[in-house]
């Protein structure tokens, strides 16, 4: 049976300007991670997230994370943590966002004050942090303000996991959900993550996957000092001639991993798999618009959505200790460092792959009959993950979008990574769901960042709808 | 008949005191050419130098060049031109030489004041300028102090030009030289210029070639701006992929150039040429030591030092637009430009070799199948030059080298490009002898540049031992 959601709807409908000044009371305080100074501002944020939650009568704790690794002299921000709700019949949904933002001053070529929220005719919100993430965050405290405010019971308990740091590595937190696993998250029934984006502007998504990212330097050594290449050129072995061959070998112009044995490990494309595709609201148009050229590799929408999301790529991203102004220099230089990453998809482990990128980097270097020292490095790695989509906790969610959007979600994975997302999972052993409100028009960490007054209006209803659907969905952990 | 030098020798060494005063003061003058707020500084240089000239009884002009071009406030330093003699019954000499000088500053990492030279007990002198170009000039004042002290009559007609921009490109020089080649220069039997360095540190050089400079940019661009990699990853031709694979095939570890045509513009290696290497004083342990390790191709020194001197050799420089900084960051660079750059030899022509860079880069792009654009350009390109070691402006400079300092000179060519000598022979048709001063252990451009004692007066010696030598060396104009 359907639940019913009209009253709260309603409610959501009726209090759409006061969730637009909270909005705006939230955008105003400066809570950019990055900065020292904006330090206050960040905590002060925390503050008033956990003084919003108590208000509305959850139990809330403010949960210290230390020192900052490297910058000992300032504290981290507290992870604000709430309960609303605890009955033992109802099911308890987590759910994960973060109120520090990205830098952001007007001079950047903002068109308007960056941390004073404006919204324009089309009813675009503009104003830092607005779709990233904070606009999100109020989504879960608007629907508990409205549920109240309607009259309408809260359909399961609520557990909040909101941090401060995301957008300086989440520095900490790790750690601290995998600690609080067993203990203040023990009881979470699913994961609910609203900090990533739809693929257009029109459609919801539902995420069920994220490539992972292993990032590697190969550094060539000889000289004992940058040399002048008049003086030394043809007589030394170069740095960067043998750097180049090497960064030549990984990968091609298709973007075909040429490293022995990655293709091996990806996980075989199954039918259930390959009919989400189909179904996405997405154009090759789309994709030269979001990439502002036509230099795509794959002919269709579906075989460039799968390059992005199911299958692993290569990106040579630059190289250090070489000459990278504009202009000329004449100059050899005596150490290079080049670097790339793999997108890892299932079933790649990282070890795997490194061990495959390491044997090859140093068999091709064998071959150059060069006398610099040239060394294969991992410089980090962070998991893929991939969700069943078949979850009861995506059913939910889907049967949410249909009510709330009238039309069946996209499923959609990410190219990118969202390392805490994995850490939610592996720390509560439960379905994590990736539900996000803002669409792909927002422009999260660039200038003129905006939420839509409809994502964030129908966004919140369809954050409340999903809960009353967690209630009831028949529990397929499947 | 051997000149007979003892007077002036001995006059020479009895000045020591005085010419190294000399030094002093024209170190102490900061003739910084590339900082605009010095250029006061260079002037007074252009000056001091003139009032020297004068005062030995030189007709001195200053010759304006104008306003700096790019930086029109500033009014370029005056050309310093003088004549010591006008006897049509002899010989012509024109010498060139430079009064400014590098940026220095103590922070550098100087272990003395650059500006204030400081001799130390082995008889080095510190200080900016001392070699380059400073000492070489004053050796030219010096020996006309010299021969009007010692009684003896100076065996040529001097032409000076000293310029005041060397280190920030030689601005307007070019186009003067040219247009007083018949002119000003019109006399001259031979040109000398001192202003480069000893092979080592024990014997003197004359240097007979230079191989010029062909600096060019690959660029490559596709997106409309810099992509997130795991966003795009996998779905758009990558410009960086494009640029390394390009790179790649320009030349191998062990630095043969692989454009197809390059070598057969090679002049070949007569046997007159072959013998002048095995006579030189070096080693493959100097070369090791100049190159701060042992990543040497060739294995011996001749090898070595022709491939320096006397073939092409491919560098490249680096990568502008892709990641360059350290740590990692997970871009796909939207446009990258490689550079690289040619050294050129005789009878390398400029544009025979961009004709050959372009044909073969373009047809290796065609081959990758991007649909990113790609673009070869000439960024600048400087002649080689080569003079014929036999002439007798050579063998005049060779019996003084053998007079004062007991040795025959190693002959040597050098693998980077001083352009304006080809200026001189351009524009006056004669041949042009490069005779250093300093030694290969000076620094100069670096911290603690210095110029030793020994170098500095033998060198004052050498260089008036040579204009004798000129005087009376029979004409075979090799």
């Amino acid at each position: 049976m359907a639940p019913q959601l009209d009253p709260f709807f309603k409610k959501v409908d009726e209090l759409k300007q006061p969730f637009i000044e909270r909005l705006r009371e939230a955008v105003a305080i400066q809570s950019v991670s990055a900065q020292a100074e904006s330090r206050p501002e960040v905590v002060k944020m925390g503050l008033w997230i956990a003084e919003q939650l108590k208000t509305l009568g959850a139990e809330v704790e403010l949960r210290e994370l230390g020192k900052e690794p490297g910058r000992e002299h300032l504290d981290l921000p507290p992870v604000v943590l709430a309960r609303y709700g605890s009955d033992p019949k109802k099911r308890t949904v987590l759910v994960y966002g973060h109120y520090d933002v990205q830098p952001a001053q007007k001079e950047d070529g903002w068109a308007t004050e960056p941390f004073d929220l404006t919204v324009d005719e089309q009813g675009r919100m503009f104003g830092r942090g607005s779709t990233d993430d904070k606009g999100p965050v109020l989504g879960w405290i608007n629907i508990i303000d409205a549920h109240k405010q309607a009259g309408v019971e809260f359909p399961v308990n609520l557990l909040c996991c909101f941090e401060g740091m995301e957008e300086f590595g989440s520095l900490g937190l790790e750690e601290f959900v995998k600690a609080e696993g067993p203990k203040y998250f023990k009881d979470a029934d699913a994961v609910c993550i609203s900090d990533n984006y739809w693929l257009g502007t029109e459609k919801p998504c539902l995420t069920y996957g994220l490539r992972g990212c292993n990032y590697y330097s190969i550094t060539v050594s000889g000289p004992g000092q940058d040399l002048h290449s008049g003086v030394f050129g043809g007589t030394a072995h170069e740095p960067m001639t043998d750097l180049v061959i090497l960064l030549s070998k990984l990968v091609d112009c298709q973007g075909n991993i040429l490293i022995p044995g990655i293709k091996e490990l990806i996980a075989p494309v199954t039918d259930d798999e390959q009919s989400l595709y189909d179904a996405i609201t997405y154009s090759m148009d789309d994709f030269h618009t979001s990439l502002g050229s036509n230099t795509s590799i794959m002919p269709t929408k579906e075989t460039t959505l799968m390059r992005r999301w199911r299958f692993p790529s290569l990106s040579v991203h630059g190289v250090e200790g070489a000459y990278s102004a504009p202009g000329c220099k004449t100059v050899i230089p005596a150490k290079v460092i080049g670097k790339f990453s793999i997108r890892t998809v299932p079933n790649m482990g990282s070890e795997d792959v490194t061990r495959l990128v390491t044997e090859f980097v140093n068999a091709e270097a064998a071959k150059l009959q060069t006398k610099n020292t040239i060394k294969v490095e991992l410089m980090h790695d962070g998991k893929w993950w991939v969700a069943s989509p078949k979850h009861w906790n995506f059913a939910a969610a889907s049967k949410a979008v249909k009510q709330v959007f009238g039309v069946d979600p996209d499923m959609t994975r990410e190219g990118g990574s969202i390392p805490i997302t994995l850490t939610f999972e592996e720390a509560t052993g439960k379905n994590v769901l990736l539900l996000p409100m803002g669409s792909s028009t927002d422009m999260p960490h660039s200038i003129n960042e905006k939420l839509d007054t409809r994502n964030y209006i129908e966004g919140t209803k369809l954050l409340g709808a999903y809960l009353h659907y967690v209630a009831e969905e028949p529990m397929n952990d499947a």
